[in-house]
């Protein structure tokens, strides 16, 4: 069992990255919910990424990604398999810098992910789950596409560290920052932003019962391959977490908490009629894990709402 | 000076319009802003209609009319004229019923709202904001469409109704209510639920400064037209306000208030840091109002924000 060698990411690279972002993306405002800091006895904030353009994180880490690339190399187009935040994140990136952009996408994807897409102007190829990464292949063999993975590339996991920073930057007495985790992009970012900024910073990481990755890789010492499922957090079920992803994440994390399906919809429903927001499942499961009495909080703390792009009539659904 | 006669409406038909939208809308969170209740000494609420599956209240009116419609008159299809948000409550409440729509928009309609509109497979007719009404009468000589008007319509204010009898049944003790006013359809129906079930509530009206429609209407005693302009609260520059929804408005309204484009753009800055929600400068009028001190709050306030559809880009200008 080898560790890959992953570069440390300091706060100077983060300080860059967010700044850079600036002209790109929003600097999602932290609220507090009155509700969670009253039950909690000290401040819970929530990080609101559902409000980014695209409605998510991903906006970090892609356009970060995909303005680091060289001109001539991002002229080529750029490839992503995703489940539908990222790939949205792919295709307005790259219809700001005027270049192509093809998602692989798994046919179970949310259709409102598939119409931010289509939106974008990106070329969409369905596949199943388990062969988006193989069809991913074959097209930048045909056509000389740039690949810019969802989570398992430096670059993407440091723009997604900008969201920790901003916390931290905005509410330096954080203590707890609780992390939905799928591929692990946006909570190796966390891990990496407090390693750098603060350590002392409790990480705990948040899946779907249905598919317990981080659980499985953390007991396993290494990321472990789970077969697709069907769950309401949609956006947590890659095929295993990240390679990459997994280096920054292991020596900072302090666990990872399995939520129930019904634990899930809580969390939407709690955060849709305390405080307004549409917030999809798998951003929601920070506060379900809160409400469900698997995190407890350490000080103040920060729950990261990764995105909100959920179809209207399960939303509806969900919160009646 | 002759005021045209219209029906009351009851809380019993407002209760029954409410129930019948249970399967099609949300029934949105009232939700307090710790700031302002502070500021103001009461509890002060926002109605999150930017939440409603096409992201506006308009929904309520849309599906009230459409719903109501003989099922064969309903079968030629629906046209209406809109300058986004009732366009997407139609497109959206036609596909629900499996008919025709054709929504007449200005060529100035922010893209979301286009895009809103075409996701839900209507067809858009672009014409100037001046020649909308015209267009629409061609289209329905023609292909005999019914139209189901934006804001003079009695179903369309009955279901826009539902929501202040939301409000009044999660706070009965609510003493003012600030409503943005374009046509006049949700501040019509507000005042109707007001007069039927609390006729103390002091209802306001807040409108831009460049299109004082309805500060024009109460002084002149009837509704006056206006030259469409240019603001960010694209969704409250109708031609002027309505005729039957002036005459629900008249007798209830406490008065209108308008305000400059930079205190439309604080409302949707203060929802946004403050709050976490992301409202269009016409929905975040309200809050505007109580930030200018434009209205003073009678007691326990809400405030309704009435669409959450802006662009993108416009956003991001917005809250930088």
């Amino acid at each position: 069992m080898t560790a890959t060698a992953v570069p440390t990411i300091t706060k100077d690279d983060l300080a860059r990255t967010a700044a850079a972002l600036r002209d790109f993306a929003v600097r999602t405002p932290l609220v507090e919910s009155a509700e969670l800091s009253r039950r909690f006895g000290a401040p819970v904030w929530v990080k609101c990424e559902h409000h980014q353009p695209i409605g998510a994180f991903k906006l970090r880490g892609a356009y970060t990604a995909i303005s680091r690339l060289a001109p001539e190399v991002r002229a080529r187009g750029i490839i992503t398999h995703s489940s539908g935040n990222h790939g949205q994140a792919v295709a307005y990136v790259a219809k700001h810098f005027g270049v192509r952009a093809v998602i692989v996408m798994p046919e179970t994807a949310p259709q409102v992910k598939v119409d931010g897409i289509r939106r974008h102007g990106a070329e969409i190829v369905f596949t199943t789950k388990k062969e988006r990464e193989r069809k991913a292949q074959e097209l930048i063999d045909r056509d000389g596409l740039v690949m810019v993975a969802p989570y398992d590339n430096l670059d993407v996991i440091m723009g997604q560290g900008t969201c920790a920073f901003e916390i931290l930057e905005d509410q330096p007495g954080v203590g707890t920052m609780i992390v939905p985790i799928g591929g692990g992009g946006m909570l190796a970012g966390t891990c990496a932003a407090v390693a750098a900024i603060k350590p002392s910073v409790a990480v705990w990481a948040v899946e779907p019962a249905l598919s317990p990755k981080l659980s499985a890789a953390l007991q396993a010492g290494h990321p472990v391959p789970f077969e697709p499922v069907d769950t309401l957090a949609d956006g947590l079920v890659p095929p295993s977490t990240g390679k990459i992803t997994f280096e920054y994440i292991r020596p900072v994390v302090r666990g990872a908490v399995t939520l129930t399906e019904d634990e899930i919809a809580a969390g939407v429903r709690f955060l849709f009629h305390s405080m307004g927001l549409r917030v999809e499942p798998s951003g929601a499961t920070p506060v379900a894990a809160l409400l469900a009495g698997k995190v407890v909080p350490n000080g103040p703390t920060a729950c990261i709402l990764t995105g909100g792009n959920v179809d209207p009539a399960v939303f509806a659904r969900l919160v009646a």
